[in-house]
């Protein structure tokens, strides 16, 4: 887990803000559920190999038996939440007299998973996730792809692409080709290698894990004829899977790429891909990731998941989500743009020691009324090197009361700190190259 | 720990903006540490009773040892953060040569106590700090004070009265009234409960602990004198302490509470309180607490910590910090408003089964241009129904598409659901009644 230093928070800061603006002017609402939830709603295997990677909170009180627990279990009663779905999953279903129908909710908040630390992962992590609840048509996909597009768009990332399927294709692929219906989700785990292993790869591993050869041939055969991915070719899908898909799933998913496309003016692009797995098994119907520049991982993705609230209030909701790789956003701004200070005036009000402290705090409040950011400090012996530094944090201005009580605002220049003027600033000013 | 319907997260959102757009013009800068800090950082002793509400973590893979587990200790290697100083002592002491000098550092973020659920507390709340590290004199604390001050005014929390005291009096009052050096922790434990027992009550406390009976009359006696609070007491309290109080000590808190009385034109008080203790033992200098209106306890509360650092970094930097208790101010904020939708025109933009999408997306693009939110929802068969629960969100308009593709655009009326058309509408609007 890491510290954020003030730059890189204010950086994602306005990240966050700019996409929770567009995300509210879609009509989305925020929501907020516990970072620890109980640790049987964190294991009941909604969350795949995220539940592996939960850290786990150690009952308290009475409740903690160390000579009788037999294992982990016994031990602990909560869990970090590893993702922000199945949270909001419990929050519907404890919540949902008291909200609106539907729910269009938007989370933005730390998630944590007990990896092994490697470079650009953390244990700790912020994602972003827009989620429909209640809305079975694909109207919430539509809305959930374009806002996020927006989104992105708004955040300055040029140009994103959005590849999409319906997991109920897979499932009409995979029964096609003749795989055994209780091996599919094995299939698809391979499938979702294609990007990385190419058709070869594919047909070794599933060949290699057992399963039947002719259906291995079909499926490969059916990839290369659709070729990767590529808009309009829902219909060819439609024509060879015939009855093993039903026409509704690819007359919605046309709708969601037609509406999509049309509302892009070109700013970013949807195609169909046959091969898109996306891991998380709870997914029911369409499922899509978006990918920007030449960033090989996906920077956002989701998909719908109509079964998996009803698991825990008794009845389906349909509920489809989007979530936005808030930490790759952040490392793809960081790149681009640097951490630059905000463009806002900042003056230092320096108060000498003993100084008229009264005055000094008046004076800033009217700087602030005017507009500035204002921090008030004590002034230093060493004022050179003061200015130095708070050049180095982005203060353009600094302030001093004179004898008669006025404020005097001097720019803090550039290139020579003592340039302004007195003999102690040059003094100072000079020292600087040795520090 | 609770969930947060839409309209609270939009309060606690609203609030929290606007402490921090205070704080930010007074040059307070935002940092973020991990929910999570290692159990020796959580458990060495500054954080008080605190500490033993840790959640605690589970170690995980081969560092977690069942069998050979003596203890807690061995099970556990992390802990949820009990606040945001003792964690903001470690992250100064890990990244100081990257940090401003000084650092003028705003945090908020959620903190975590395993205590019994009770009303009104929770066993995950936000706290929102405000700390200056590396500023020695009381031109620290009267920027904090009058920053927290006026973000309290803007909440619209009218009339905050600060108490003040400085930890080095309490020393001094009790080393003059001749209480035991190693007991003065005790004294101040039972001193803190004035408020709630009154003289009479300390006396009998310290006197049942086995205080020196000398001692406690001579303590009743001073706090008689000094008559609870006011303005203007620093002068009694140093004529009665004598040579046993650093005269600097006085001067500073002077200074102090001068330069805040006279910033504040009325608008909101600060006293002398030889009585304050604050519950923390880390701090070391002046201590301070704001209540408001009726509310018995503090809303707000700081204090000088100049030795917490110290012990992470191996030399001291001089702290003080003041917090806020939002979820107190969240509260008298409820109570005072209520929970009320924004101002801003709600759009329902409303697509039927099978309507033209692309069109209603283009439509909905627009409407967002001009400024207003618009949330695009399938139409529902019962449109009054419909309409009455968008009401109650916070729609104000809903919008439907003609079949020559042009928007309709009507009010959501407050009376009558079905009042504005048709007889589908109409129909539906009567029942509601029975809804």
């Amino acid at each position: 887990m890491r510290d954020l230093l003030p730059a890189e928070v204010e950086l994602r800061d306005q990240a966050a803000s700019t996409i929770l603006g567009v995300y509210r002017r879609h009509g989305f609402r925020r929501v907020e559920t516990p970072a620890v939830e109980s640790i049987a709603l964190l294991t009941r295997s909604e969350g795949g190999e995220n539940e592996k990677l939960v850290f786990k909170i150690l009952k308290r009180g009475e409740r903690l038996d160390l000579g009788r627990a037999a294992g982990v279990d016994d031990l602990v009663d909560l869990g970090l939440r590893f993702d922000l779905t199945v949270p909001l999953a419990r929050y519907y279903a404890a919540n949902h007299g008291q909200l609106p129908q539907p729910l269009k909710a938007v989370q933005i908040g730390p998630v944590w998973r007990a990896e092994r630390p490697q470079k650009g992962r953390f244990r700790q992590f912020t994602q972003c996730d827009i989620d429909i609840l209640g809305v079975a048509s694909e109207v919430a996909e539509v809305d959930l792809i374009v806002a996020t597009l927006e989104a992105l768009l708004a955040l300055g990332l040029e140009g994103p692409r959005v590849r999409i399927n319906d997991r109920r294709i897979l499932t009409a692929i995979a029964r096609g080709c003749g795989f055994a219906e209780e091996r599919h989700g094995q299939v698809f785990v391979t499938l979702d290698k294609l990007d990385k292993v190419g058709l070869a790869g594919v047909r070794a591993e599933l060949a290699a894990t057992g399963h039947d050869l002719q259906a291995v041939e079909r499926l490969l055969g059916l990839l290369a004829d659709f070729g990767g991915e590529g808009n309009g070719k829902v219909g060819l899908v439609r024509a060879r899977l015939g009855s093993d898909l039903d026409a509704v799933v690819a007359e919605a998913l046309d709708r969601i790429i037609d509406a999509v496309a049309q509302e892009s003016g070109g700013r970013y692009a949807i195609a169909f891909d046959p091969s898109l797995v996306r891991g998380m098994g709870y997914y029911t119907g369409p499922i899509f990731e978006v990918a920007h520049g030449g960033y090989g991982s996906s920077i956002a993705g989701g998909g719908r998941y109509d079964r998996m609230i009803g698991k825990l209030l008794g009845r389906d909701v349909p509920a489809t989500g989007f979530s936005i790789g808030f930490e790759r956003i952040v490392d793809i701004l960081k790149e681009r743009e640097g951490l630059q200070p905000s463009g806002q005036e900042r003056i230092a009000l320096l108060v000498p020691d003993g100084g008229d402290l009264p005055e000094a705090v008046a004076a800033a409040r009217r700087l602030r009324e005017a507009g500035c950011i204002v921090s008030i400090e004590p002034r230093r012996r060493r004022l050179g090197r003061q200015l130095g530094e708070l050049r180095q944090w982005g203060y353009t201005q600094f302030a001093v009361l004179d004898e008669g009580g006025d404020l005097e605002l001097r720019p803090i220049a550039a290139g020579d700190p003592g340039g302004a003027g007195d003999a102690e600033r040059s003094r100072d000013g000079g020292r600087r190259s040795e520090e």
